[in-house]
């Protein structure tokens, strides 16, 4: 099947998920929005982050996706389940991919969670964690200040060192054995956040396994794109398309068109 | 859905994929049916591995379950397609599983694949790693005498590893980066098999894999059995209990009841 997976996220942190389809669906045509000119939802209430949530998806919705991926934890948290009731292509979010490659991966039974304020308050991972597997215990943080350092594109800067260092240093007392990257932009600071939770703690990144887990769906549904060697993919954004165009081409190693949406709707902007 | 998830091989091997799903879904009840009498399947035709598979699977239904998992690479190899056209509930094969795994895995884009001649001769993990990657390189190699090694318990003697070396002795010359366990026995013997690869060989088993998946595919169609803290599982056999309980036990690190089942049909045992 030949259309497209229509990917959403708060900003740039949906092109992890983005890239690792590229890179494990190789046939696969993306179109991505990303709300930069809205980003960070962390903060928002649930109210806000449904509204804007459901607005994306209509505007996606004129490419007749295949599927519609909700690449942010925040919108996934609150708006996941409206967003899948309301529509009948599958709708795909970012939480349960995690939580069920955390529940594969630890041996300890104790696993970490960062995301953004949104996220943890929704208590999303906890839920999802424990209905699949009740004596799972979880300890989760919010980590605030690491959205809006990737949507700047300070990647490795002493700044982002020191601001992890900071936000992670109670998480880091706790034992665990894995700590799940709670937010889709964080695996841009993965190298920094392994190298200070240590060796012990395997990180899962939200964004590589819902990659896999759209695979899975897409072939149980008899949906995979075949014989489609070259994707033209595209990327839609509503803040300044020069720095989402920046990070995204860095991020994904290839030349970008980027074209810039302008919310026609100026209560929400 | 307290339903239980009916599971089933040529013998011991798919108790790789019930203890895996016992540890990612503590909550699910399991049925599982080994056909011990009349393993290995590997070097039976293809003809003849549907029609035992047929037969299971009719033996299984009488239980309502609410999916049924072809644990075993062989008979998914030829007879997944007829299965899942046949029945309403979910059929979950182990090869995709495993071919999704090795392309989330792989950085260099070579990949192995050990399994029975069965298995190899189908050229079902090509074919599921091309369906999705058309540039993924794949080297297959056969290893029949695993199987019976497994079902006699032999996982770690000095027999077993001669056996193993003299089989991968070709294949681990081959540059690749990940080896699938295409064979739901192998991962009985997987320390061995990781040690005559060397550390830059990561193992893929088909077995962990499908509870991964078995997880996601139950949650996205609302499947998952809540509230059931200490699910009862059963075990039937074909062949002799004692030996299966043997080994299921050891496996499984628990105390189990196997009921033995004898094939009512003579012209294919």
């Amino acid at each position: 099947m030949q259309q497209a997976i229509a990917i959403l996220d708060s900003g740039v942190g949906g092109l992890t998920v983005a890239k690792e389809v590229m890179r494990q669906l190789p046939q696969e045509k993306i179109i991505y929005f990303g709300d930069t000119a809205r980003t960070p939802y962390g903060p928002r209430s649930p109210h806000e982050v449904i509204e804007f949530t459901h607005q994306i998806v209509d505007y996606l919705l004129q490419f007749q996706p295949k599927m519609i991926v909700i690449a942010c934890n925040t919108a996934t948290a609150v708006a996941l389940d409206e967003i899948r009731a309301r529509l009948s292509i599958p709708v795909v979010g970012v939480i349960h991919p995690g939580a069920r490659a955390a529940i594969k991966t630890t041996q300890s039974g104790k696993v970490g969670v960062i995301g953004t304020e949104g996220t943890i308050k929704s208590s999303a991972y906890e839920l999802a964690l424990r209905q699949i597997s009740p004596h799972i215990q979880v300890v989760s943080q919010p980590c605030p200040l690491f959205v809006p350092l990737v949507e700047k594109g300070l990647f490795r800067t002493d700044q982002t060192r020191s601001v992890v260092e900071k936000s992670l240093q109670d998480l880091r007392q706790i034992p665990m054995d894995c700590l799940i990257l709670g937010c889709t932009h964080y695996p841009f600071l993965s190298d920094v956040i392994a190298d200070v939770m240590g060796p012990n703690v395997t990180l899962i990144s939200s964004a590589d396994e819902t990659a896999r887990e759209i695979s899975t769906i897409l072939y149980h549904k008899g949906m995979l794109a075949t014989s489609n060697p070259m994707p033209v993919h595209q990327f839609f954004c509503s803040g300044d398309p020069a720095m989402f165009k920046k990070i995204a081409q860095t991020w994904l190693n290839e030349q970008i068109r980027v074209t810039p949406v302008v919310w026609q709707v100026p209560h929400i902007i």
